[in-house]
């Protein structure tokens, strides 16, 4: 509700901001997004290899790995392969060069997309350091606009991808090892935010890696193929040029470190389509384990803690509190996430005519922000995973909260049929229990009272102290809750764990 | 814009409907949503398989399955799995019955789900029939809501995809033998919604042949798995009965011809996310098809046309108008989808505790629309395919109207090297025929001005009449065409149309 | 995860489900939606004024409206509109009638809507009373189905929205006696799911009716237009016959009980747009509520509580167990509604040609199911407001938890001035009691260490003890609050409570 | 399909890319986003006032308005004003300077938002300036983070809508121009992609007008409220320092030209969700006019023409390609904007204690992105509606593709009181010539047989030939296409562009 007093955005403004637009023009400022509203992804080392230079950088390197395809089959001179990677190594990479993002962004607006003013400018660079050379004739050579852009994303997609399974892979032996270590953990059950049954937090992380382990395999599956299919999807200049399309085209994904494709797939969207889904389930299973520690580290259930580190969390304000920054920042992935997936996905819904206006443009940016969310929340899920602070204590204070009613199943299995009154001298037991709770009694009085009167069907030959302790401690009803968490880390170790082991030999190489 | 004199729905209503709601109660009125407003899926074949009354019977035969399982377990007495599929059998279906699925719905209210009352009407019913048996007991014991809702949706979503399948097969066969048979049939490609470069018929067919082998594969990776963890997701009153949870869930999915799982899945979603997407990639699929066949059988372009059936796409009113009913009716799935799949994928990624309360409940409905939509989508799609009419008169009568120049990138290759003043001398020649388009001349015109020219620098004994008449004509630069047509239907019959076949062989069981 | 042993869906089902195909063939079943997966909506009194038989009913009553209309201005033969009106009375709400919703739905398949056999239908029902009558002629005469389609859904969204409005009145009511009771009462705030600084309870409830208002505000803005363009947006047949379209259009609203609209808006989407938008806000409005209830009403929590009410919440295996089942209902509400609200963006945003080929056909199931979504929540939000249970004593214990250190602020103002050492004697004091918390001591302990150590350097006689009390007890420092919540309160009743005050004399005639 | 030879991401990298890693480290480009992948927004016009800069000089701008507004209320001391401002203006737009954006970007991870770097970097440059001075602490004293991101937000808003309303109002009043010059100049009206009836350009152009001026409204109703609510939204510290928050809290608004709001919004996000839905408005109104312009200037239709511009549109490779640049990049915005308002929406649905964790933040990029993609398609709109070229005789061609059957029910209503036979004897005319056409014929040779056989039951006496003529032309079956056009028009000058005036005098301020 707002104070209508003063007029709207079409009434004159009651008293102009301080900064006086004569010395300040908004326009004048710098336009660039540097992560300011994304913190999750504003670290340079997750924004700049999926930034706008990172992309200039792919698109310049595609053109030098093409111009050294054409000319390894004979459809370039000698030396053209060289010249522009000569002139890319140059160009890339400077922000004041010919290759400038800002620039390129600004001059694409004419034809709708950067690769139009990327190549007029390669091709000038090219001819500048030698102008008779073969170097100026092979840039962009038979290809068009979307082979470019459409690869370059693939190839920045790819590295981003590498990063992400490394750091999934991190977070997932951080879960494997909280489910082991935490396997006999009582930690209560909530269902529909109240308490259920009794659990162990082994359990709960053991999940959490179903999660991350489903993830990892979806992107496991990812294929990066580069796209070549010319102005038209017919590779008609290449033929006309004398060459084998599909052969020269499996040759520049090959340099490019891209995959073939069977086809040119500018008006089939699969690849981009398989990639956002991947991309949202990583960040889906971030955000499941953000979910419950950011709920389960709140001060009235205290269960978990984020890992401390120095200036995180922290309030100048408020000495005593401390924020779940990192479930904070991976939380914001996953609730973007789902939205940008089905950007991409409605962009291929929409595919019209062999390139979509307006639609093959909306691909892009979701794709990219994609691709940034899941690195932020990635790179912060193994952080949280890694250092997560567990805190057994409360745990079993709160399940005790809900007393020994929760046990209340397990007591009418096991004493009915022995007891005075069979059924339903156990059942009006446990019905004296619950009116002693809903009298306001507390668990522990709770517990006297049924002890009490399950004394009295049932006597200390018929079932033990000892037992009926047992019986009446909720942390002990954890059913198949240790078994469950073995056989996924067995199904873990046994898939997921083990394909990812080749990733290992390559990281250092990425 | 609105004419605001009357006014809004605070104000009095100036006249009231000629309902008068003493007469017709609206809230009397049936309640159900049969398909009015969705006619991609309104046909009772697409419909009921995934209506409200077949999700009651996917429950309760998921409960029969329980009890049988329990019985043979030794976990519950002999008969109860034949008393409680007895009831099934007896209420399932019946519209009155106990089952009935607009009673449970009322009555799910309080509890926030449906299986409650189910489960309650299926003990009553179950009692009525043998008081003393032991059906009653087995009822759901040791299972929760989420369980059998869970995997009522799986085994509802199962039986819908088989379906899909099989009319995405017929679709794909039929898109496959439109590339074969169009593979030399030229076309004009177009990109942003303008001519592009000459390019063929079957090389559309085989690109949304590409889309559709696409949703093929992701459908067929999906698995279906059982849902079972009991309250907590512990399993813990199957322990105390003395059960082996994972062996019992493991023959509850074979029995209700569901997959095993390798544990709970409650509050991990995996399985439900794959679904959403595969789905969405079948709409999407779809979709592309019908966009171009929406856009190419405009009466200005004419190059497609739907297949004629009695009562579809007529207009009373205009006797010549032709409604392309059936790529509406796929583009309105296909532009639904992509939100219905980031509904489900939001549910996963709001995952919280060990059952979420409000998330949860989001994915039924966005799920079982996505299932209704893709349904609907692929048994139209399979129609348009099949009898989609093609008319490569105006196919070749478009492509001529851009002209000569479409061919202009041939002509500077083939003839550059021979003609008087070399690359300069044909660059004239093109720039003249520019010009004469410049000036309004149509295609025919262009061409005798660009022959004119051309004769001007190149001599006949260097290009004869019949390779000038070659070069000219902009149905024959279709570069690789065919030859990325052969390699998709190769690649297609190799891995997709083989993997089919087993599903062949089910499907008369379904 | 899930086992991979059994075959996916193209592989044969190891076991078939129990429900024998034969027996009973899913497309046998009736394929409506009666809300099983929808208990938001399930209740018949929000489902049925919504429903696709209430639908069939206003088109009716449209088409009734419209032959009175034209029968009024002399372009049909006297005694046309009762004759319609007859054979609408008659057919609608009768579900095996000729305007049973789902045979219209089914035939509505050909045509891509739902009129076009409407129309025939009503045209032969008519035609059937009195065959050489005035009414068949003028059933639909001069009409295209888009203008009874989307005039009905305004109808429908028009009663609907009436209703919701009632809801959220009666919601803010509840809530503003909850903001004006609990003006005073401590609760903490919370921020990043931590403990900020003390608040009130009645400011929580200022704040959700500020949404609540919110929402209530730009229902209250919105129009209901009738669509009148005839097939082409032109009303070309009306002036055939005579007609002035306009004016004919204004009556036909005046008869419906629709807005007139200055144009038709059949291509431009802007009343359902706003609609969409209007619908979505009271979603979120109800949304807002409803986490803080469900989250606040957890166990560890437990300073709200759900109204208690026979048959909801309870779960029949933990008896100690009460789920929060207005909240989860009104959440799953909230998070789905602005998805649907997009999609009716998105619609608009395809709009082309004078009728958008399946982009139109997208608006319809959105737009009813964000109705559905509302009036579900609306109604249970108002049970939610006017039954909630609050507890304050847990409140202020909850507030304890964060101890003295919460006030610190407001100390270092008040006591630096008269302390020894001033600014820096007060922190020493301060520093000692954020030490002892570091230690693990308790509020108590924080509070004893704070207020000895303040004694240090604070005299008796220039602090008293009652205001040292004061000072350390975060539950008097709640800074504005209370006039927050005066503020909001005097604001709602000026403007949106005054503003409702003719929606209430309106309210029993719908 | 993606032939699956080469390993996926996971496996090594067959050959990698030219761009050696050691030689270019992805992490060392440039993180920055320029909107290299959002050409609708690239125009630094466009970017610069909602970048990331921009937003840090209104959050400085905003804490030196706050120290003027402490200063004015004597809660600050006698310069602090005048020390903050003066910071700022150093400050403020050096990309170097402590307030440089990457590095609060970078910085703010920590705590999960930018303010806090921000707050802390401007202290000490105002500590810097005047050690002792009075200015160090009045930054930020009493404010918390929110309250300067969600003002800030507000500030660039408010800044932004103008200059699309600017914009908006320059298309609005082009498109009113359109409208009134083809009042009269016919072009069929098109439904479901098929010729529907003959209407008139200027009434598509109207109704594109409807929708501008509908953004228009949408836009001037907006308010943009400060927020000021302090760590708590109880303004505890601002009471404790003596102010009067509310008093406070407006003056702030008045200096930053904000406006006041009744009370702090930020658990109830209003002000948020109206801006999002009304710039998705204004998106959709620029849509709706790019997706007509996109079909209409395809080569087989050509009634319509974006303007040319050098540099626009053209094809490095085609020559004769003009691609419809303007309708593309509009587009692209239109169908992203509904998703990002759904997440703006969703982010308020979520609204959860008094400062949401993860959903608040997903708010501020959806936001911006919002504004950037308005300001650029507004842009592009005015643009386009401004250079618009328009093809009477193209229209008039394809409006002969359908023949004289178009025409056919006002040749019934006509002729069928005067015939030979009545109404039976003109069907069977209008039979003769559907037979023509359904044979192939031609428009003229459909004509001519409808001619003839009209003069079979019709007699010139009866009806001239000079009516014969008229009735056959379907350029003269407009209908009301001309009154409707002047209604909207009509109310358009009323209402939207008068209420613009304000503006105008406004425009040169800002």
């Amino acid at each position: 509700m707002t104070v209508p007093a003063t007029p709207g955005p079409t009434g004159p403004v009651a008293s102009p901001s301080g900064l006086d637009p004569a010395s300040l023009d908004p326009a004048s400022l710098d336009p660039a997004d540097v992560g300011l509203l994304a913190p999750v992804w504003a670290s340079p080392s997750v924004a700049a290899p999926t930034g706008d230079a990172a992309l200039v950088a792919a698109m310049a390197d595609l053109e030098a790995c093409w111009a050294e395809a054409l000319e390894a089959a004979g459809l370039a001179g000698r030396g053209a392969g060289a010249a522009v990677r000569s002139a890319v190594r140059t160009a890339v990479g400077s922000p004041d060069g010919p290759l400038s993002a800002a620039r390129l962004a600004e001059a694409g607006q004419g034809g709708g997309n950067p690769v139009i003013p990327l190549v007029k400018a390669l091709r000038a660079a090219v001819a500048d350091a030698d102008p008779d050379g073969p170097g100026k004739g092979a840039v962009h050579q038979g290809l068009t606009s979307q082979d470019v852009l459409d690869s370059a994303l693939q190839l920045v997609a790819r590295r981003a991808v590498v990063a992400v399974a490394a750091d999934l892979a991190g977070a997932a032996d951080a879960l494997a090892d909280l489910a082991a270590q935490h396997r006999d953990t009582p930690q209560v059950a909530r269902t529909l935010a109240q308490h259920s049954l009794p659990s162990s937090f082994g359990l709960k992380a053991a999940n959490w890696l179903q999660g991350v382990a489903h993830a990892e395999a979806r992107l496991a599956e990812l294929r990066f193929p580069v796209q070549c299919g010319g102005a038209a999807g017919t590779n008609a200049s290449l033929v006309a040029l004398g060459a084998e399309p599909a052969t020269l085209a499996a040759d520049w994904a090959r340099r490019a470190g891209l995959d073939a494709a069977v086809a040119p797939w500018q008006s089939f969207r699969g690849p981009v389509t398989d990639l956002a889904h991947a991309l949202a389930a990583a960040c889906t299973a971030a955000g499941h384990v953000a979910n419950d520690v950011m709920l389960l580290s709140r001060p009235e259930i205290g269960e978990l803690g984020e890992p401390l580190a120095a200036g995180r969390g922290v309030s100048s304000a408020m000495p005593q509190k401390q924020n779940p920054a990192l479930s904070t920042l991976i939380r914001s992935a996953a609730l973007q996430a789902p939205a940008h997936a089905a950007q991409v996905e409605l962009a291929a819904a929409l595919s019209e005519d062999e390139r979509t206006g307006g639609a093959w443009h909306t691909e892009w940016p979701a794709l990219r922000t994609l691709l940034r969310l899941t690195s932020g929340a990635a790179a912060a899920l193994r952080e949280l995973a890694e250092g997560l602070r567990v805190f057994p204590e409360r745990m079993r204070a709160n399940l005790a909260l809900s007393g020994p009613l929760l046990t209340s199943e397990r007591i009418m299995l096991e004493l009915a049929p022995v007891a005075d009154g069979g059924r339903e001298g156990v059942q009006s037991a446990v019905d004296a229990a619950i009116g002693a709770a809903g009298d306001g009694a507390g668990p522990d009085e709770q517990a006297r009272v049924l002890r009490e009167a399950l004394r009295g069907v049932v006597r200390p030959d018929q079932v033990s102290e000892e037992r009926l302790d047992e019986l009446l401690d909720p942390a002990g009803y954890r059913g198949d809750a240790a078994g469950i968490v073995d056989r996924i880390l067995a199904y873990y170790e046994a898939t997921v764990a083990q394909r990812r082991e080749p990733l290992r030999g390559q990281l250092p190489r990425v």
